[in-house]
């Protein structure tokens, strides 16, 4: 993929340049906007972004250490790591974006250690967050006071013991004895399947990354991050390339990457779009999500060269950080979508579990749609009439 | 319920008041507004109306008898319903909106008659509508192409068949041998549960239906129509009495409900307030819908009050008509919902296609949503902030 922009620098560049001294426009988090201050962003500042990020990188990966990181030493160790996996996804994006300014060869070997690496350590936390996603969801449907719940604990006698909410008028409606509790005891024990399988996915995904970090492929990482540390490779041209074009060039496929969604139905409320494969023969994840998952990580590519290009302390546009925010929603609630209907395969549950869960995946996937809605409703208008 | 409104006409008024020629301002298809004539519309219009309704309850009837009704002769025999209904429906709302104009005990007696008559005719056509309407929901769930579906017919195997809709763009999602069809047999088997239980139910209403026409209750209700047809019992201070302010006080109790909706919430998109109660212990009907369902019946007083002043052919506002659409929506998607959740109540059914019942309960829960949101659209911004 790197060679395609090979013609933009220079093609016998093939060896690391070393850079002992800090660049001028390093963007640094108390620095800001290097254009404020009259210079144009080149691959100096590229170079001190890197160097930043894998110092941060290191220091994480010292207080994963020192926190014992074996079981979870509580928050700490939870920082640690979200540490980790920020600085090598912003190392791995940086990389991608501004290849053409880096030594092909390290860039092409250090890129998918680093995915590997984020991949790996996000795991465990996904499991978690989509665990409470689906329990206060289900809390939710049971029409009970919707607190935070400690994902991983049994709360199923919570949700067969709450009262519904009180109606807001009208005669209340007929209670048949017999069905009283049925369908609650339906959503306590589709919250006690999905607690059981995602603690279970979860804690196999911390041992996977326990071993992860112990293993000789993370210490090569650790090692290539700390050589990144001082010495940057940059191409011998780079220092003085303006960056600027390769940062427009990851927001135009970010722009493009949009165009191509279906963004006029998804701005039209209540279009019914997402739930239309909810029966489907295919399972989960909907093909229809990928090119929403795909503006997600092009979004956050776009930020990441805006961190390299005006410093990681500069406010990101309040609608790029809102469109942000519903792509992760979008996902989030896809992926929790799955899971509600990955658990309803389970052989041998009982009916009122699979209608559980049933509501439960259908109520995620609305979120999906919600989640289209806000971004819509984030993005810039251009090349679409709004609804 | 007529006593409260005594003292706004003639206290003595207690026997039919003759009026053999027509009402001069009576509303009649052809005459449009009386206004326009220069006229105040008074009880004389009323009569005029309540004859009108009469005389096409009456031809409703005889078109009945003539199609034989027992088996449904088709098209004919169910058009004959439908108007006994409507004009059943016409002429009791218009006795409650103009209660104090009419001899009360007359009032009191065939009100809750023509009530009786409209709701036992309502149902055959209900529960087919509501069958149509999950099964198009299962199609539309299953990914298949939405096709209107014969309500009775056999539709699993169509849903079994059918392939999804091409994906958008992105990678094709694995699909796993063994998990292919589950589900879509879940959509099937629920289809089939659905046809089963629904059809039972429209094939009793249905012979309910034919029961109550033969019987000697329905002979009486149709001789008081037949006299009213001819002669309305107005009380003696009514022909000339303003027949405005009754209207206006049926389109201030309309108001006044609409203004207790949570009509904020509602145009708030994908809210997910319809979905709070889905797995409550409360088997449905939601307690919530009730305000929703309440003003459905008073907009529609409001709609016969409009025909009376303004004569059955002069159209109604266009956001009256949106949001009566809304609101009948609403209901039907509740009905549905419910529907869908009584099914999944049945005995010894597979998890699958209790899941596609959860699934379709959701869904039918979304569509109240989204008919909160439709009418909150439609309804003329007063007194809440819209969104």
């Amino acid at each position: 993929m790197a060679q395609r922009h090979h013609d933009l620098t220079d093609p016998a560049a093939g060896t690391s340049a070393k850079l002992s001294a800090p660049p001028p426009l390093a963007a640094t988090p108390e620095r800001g906007d290097p254009r404020e201050q009259g210079g144009t962003p080149t691959g100096d500042a590229l170079a001190g972004y890197l160097r930043s990020q894998a110092t941060d990188f290191l220091r994480a990966l010292r207080l994963h250490r020192e926190t014992g990181g074996t079981t979870g030493g509580a928050e700490d160790s939870v920082d640690a790591v979200r540490a980790l996996r920020r600085t090598a996804r912003r190392i791995s994006g940086s990389l991608h974006t501004f290849r053409p300014l880096l030594d092909p060869d390290w860039s092409e070997q250090i890129r998918p250690e680093l995915a590997w690496l984020s991949g790996t350590l996000a795991l465990e936390h996904a499991y978690g967050a989509r665990l409470e996603r689906l329990l206060l969801a289900l809390h939710r449907l049971s029409g009970a006071a919707v607190v935070p719940v400690q994902a991983g604990a049994a709360v199923g006698g919570r949700a067969a013991g709450a009262d519904p909410a009180p109606a807001k008028a009208g005669p209340a409606a007929p209670v048949q004895a017999p069905d009283r509790g049925n369908l609650t005891v339906g959503a306590a024990k589709a919250g006690a399947l999905l607690d059981r399988q995602l603690t279970l996915a979860r804690t196999r995904a911390h041992s996977t990354a326990l071993q992860a970090l112990g293993s000789s492929r993370f210490h090569a990482v650790a090692d290539k991050v700390a050589v990144l540390a001082s010495e940057v490779p940059l191409t011998p041209a780079a220092p003085t390339t303006d960056l600027r074009p390769f940062a427009t060039a990851a927001e135009e496929r970010l722009a493009d990457s949009v165009t191509a969604l279906p963004l006029v139905t998804a701005g039209n409320p209540y279009n019914a779009e997402a739930l239309v494969h909810g029966l489907s023969p295919d399972p989960a994840p909907h093909p229809q999500d990928a090119p929403w998952h795909q503006a997600r990580l092009l979004l956050r590519l776009h930020r990441y060269a805006c961190e390299v290009l005006h410093g990681p302390a500069t406010p990101l546009d309040v609608r790029l950080l809102t469109a942000g925010q519903a792509l992760d929603r979008h996902r989030d609630a896809s992926e929790a979508a799955s899971a509600a209907a990955q658990a309803a395969r389970t052989p041998r549950i009982a009916p009122a579990t699979a209608y559980a869960l049933g509501v439960l995946h259908a109520d995620q996937r609305h979120e999906v749609e919600a989640a289209r809605y806000a971004f819509q409703r984030s993005w810039p208008k251009q090349t679409f009439t709004p609804s």
